[in-house]
């Protein structure tokens, strides 16, 4: 499990990292077969799942990791299952909202793809 | 998706009223490639992950879920992907704990058993 728990640290931190200062630099993680569910919305396929995540009515927000877990997803292929919980800076909110994503990714070419992005908000 | 969010919606009814009236009961559910991560503790197979779910510190559980999102999680086979949000009422508790669960079903004689689960507490 060392393995798994190393490639979805390094994926969360770049995935993050990179919307957090480029949402826009995402493209090349998810391919037409992906799909994301933003809130309850499904949306599939790279340039719609890039036109959501471009658009967000946000000008800066920040994820911070509370929980990350990992799992092999499929007894035959390395794909993996990546569950993150954490808090979002929306705008420099003094209130971070607490969010959940979960990730399943995909081998291709000696790295990864997003196959399945499902994102909430957790209301207290 | 409407087959999905069905199938998603009458899992996760089944899981927590089995969980919350009768843990031992969801025995049939796993198999001994199953994986847990329960609060970051990995456990595999039936019978580990029975004696956890079993044995959790507490008289009676009440899981009411929040949200519930339900993506396909393979290109190849029917499995399927299931994230719930939800809010967790332990021993009659008047401050119900939030928690986020995942877990991947996968397809087996007409049904489904439980491939991943994911299950994590939600601080504030």
């Amino acid at each position: 499990m060392s393995d798994i728990n190393a490639i979805a640290k390094q994926f969360t931190d770049f995935y993050y990292s990179t919307f957090d200062t480029n949402r826009a630099g995402l493209q090349p993680l998810y391919r037409d077969t992906s799909m994301l569910t933003w809130e309850g919305t499904p949306i599939q396929g790279t340039s719609s799942i890039l036109e959501k995540i471009t658009t967000l009515p946000f000008a800066t927000v920040q994820h911070k990791v509370t929980t990350l877990d990992a799992q092999p997803s499929s007894g035959s292929v390395a794909s993996l299952l990546v569950s993150i919980t954490g808090l979002l800076v929306v705008d420099g909110s003094e209130n971070p909202l607490q969010f959940s994503q979960i990730f399943q990714l995909y081998p291709e070419n000696g790295s990864y793809y997003i196959f399945n992005d499902i994102f909430r908000l957790n209301y207290g």
